[in-house]
């Protein structure tokens, strides 16, 4: 039973049976609780990353790691809208053979990227294990009272749009796993870059997060397609995404036409860019675009239409996913 | 290098350039935060238990596990005073092998103890590992401000305490790892089940936590004699602990009598019994004493004098400690 299946089958537990003062329970990027009606609200997400599973320590240095670990997780509270990042811990399982200077330079990873959102770390657990696991959980503020976006708030009608560009850490880990050509060196540095150090796209979340005109938000850490599916589901809607508007590197497009391939598949498919998916009410989808915000890739249509690729009209085949790497 | 190696090592800069929110800075059993001088103050701490390292599932059962991954976070919130436990995340890493029963107990463990407290564990993460970890975060309210209690508070003069108590769960290791005899079996049942089911002494904490004459407090999870020196260290004191007056439970006489084993060593250095450890003033301590809320074993020296046990006035050898059971 995998990752899924078990998180499928425990979330109606978990939400079961919580107090008034849980806002958002679990299932979105991040829960949100408060202690009243006039409180702050905080938006708190925990992941996990398992050396063999989630990264390998022969191409994650200590810092991309450390810098890692936190990134998903601060890229969890992006996902939820206008927060500041506030406060986080970290516990560690290490191997007694780890050197002292890959653990040194995991722990600075952590700290130019907590220094650089203002993010405090405030404690932390180190055990030994005999793999490297690193737990991080990061809790947020909303900036203002009922500014938070969910999964489930996209319409009909509204437009799907996504920020950055798509598939880049996909063909990075293709690189890295040397599965592909890693020509031109350029690119595909950036590539390697762009899965080994992800950018939670925290100030662009508080530029978007118009409650009213964002209808719903989701990070693209499982890929586009994925992603879209869970909105589309925790929404109750379907969509329509245009295969030829999803936004794809230079170096991503360089790259694939050494390796031969497709760029569009790993824009479509390649999971952990750490970008952010959203759906937006027509007026504000083209502000942000006009802005350089979100680029739009697609529409959201009724239910019963179901989630499809298009390209030129056509009904595009969706490649089997690129899953975690081992 | 150990845990404690690297805690140490990595201790002091966690704790540099953190922001003003952070009251309490790694290094005691629990961060404490707040957003400013007039909103709640947070208690925060996270553990991590390892398969093979801190607990073995062939003598865990899945609700074992649950209940006592949880219990330790809410026993380091117990060891800041007054706190009321309220929200909590967890990270789960499985194996693929894991019959799913065992991770149902596992979550069913998490449920009957959050329950219990009044605690919502508000989301998670489940991945891939090879060995069941399991991470969890718990966040707790200080009741009222300027309520917290610290390792750091021990003065000359005070009364060194404790509740419970102590010894019980390293003997239930000894047994459970096939060490010693397991006679008689009610005793052995007990002690068992004070490591696999430690409960935190929240409702305790909440009763002894009053400022200036509580002066500090510490959980037991690293055994007395090393919480102790924690503490004393953290304090700048030095300690006399009289080994007669360790409170050491029925069952555990039973049990040393029947292994031919000195309970008081048990008591001493034996972990995992999560019961609190404190210094009171005198007065308090009589207050304590006579509502049966802890109990004296031992007082507080100058910092020069060291920390020591005494046996009738004779001082005693500490044994190697009983670390973690593998």
């Amino acid at each position: 039973m995998g990752e899924w299946g078990l998180l499928a089958r425990f979330l109606p537990r978990l939400s079961k049976g919580l107090s008034g003062r849980v806002n958002v329970k679990p299932g979105d990027d991040a829960a949100v609780v408060s202690l009243g009606p006039r409180g702050p609200q905080w938006a708190i997400t925990t992941d996990m990353l398992v050396e063999g599973v989630h990264f390998d320590s022969r191409w994650t240095s200590g810092e991309d790691l450390g810098h890692k670990a936190l990134a998903v997780n601060l890229s969890d509270l992006a996902a939820m809208g206008d927060v500041i990042p506030r406060f986080g811990v970290v516990s560690l399982g290490i191997t007694p053979k780890i050197p002292v200077n890959y653990v040194d330079r995991l722990y600075k990873g952590f700290e130019k990227l907590a220094k650089y959102h203002k993010f405090d770390i405030v404690g932390g657990d180190t055990v030994r294990s005999d793999r490297i696991v690193v737990s991080v959980t990061a809790i947020g503020q909303i900036r203002r009272r009922n500014r938070v976006i969910l999964r489930s708030g996209a319409r009909f009608g509204d437009i799907l749009m996504v920020t950055g560009t798509l598939g880049d850490a996909a063909a990075g880990l293709a690189i890295l796993t040397g599965q592909v050509t890693a020509e031109p060196p350029k690119a595909a540095a950036f590539l390697e870059r762009r899965l080994l150090r992800p950018e939670p796209r925290l100030d662009l979340a508080k530029r978007i997060a118009r409650p009213g005109a964002l209808t719903s938000l989701i990070d693209s850490s499982d890929g586009l397609w994925r992603s879209v599916r869970i909105l589309c589901a925790a929404s109750n809607v379907g969509a329509r995404i245009q295969a030829e508007s999803l936004p794809v590197s230079p170096a991503l497009k360089h790259w694939a036409k050494d390796a031969g391939k497709d760029p569009i598949d790993y824009a479509l498919t390649g999971g952990e860019d750490y970008e952010l998916i959203m759906t937006a009410r027509p007026a504000w989808a083209r502000v942000l675009e006009s802005r350089g915000l979100a680029k739009a890739v697609g529409r959201i249509v009724p239910s019963g239409e179901g989630v499809k690729v298009l390209d030129d009209e056509k009904e595009r085949r969706i490649p089997v996913g690129f899953e975690h790497f081992s």
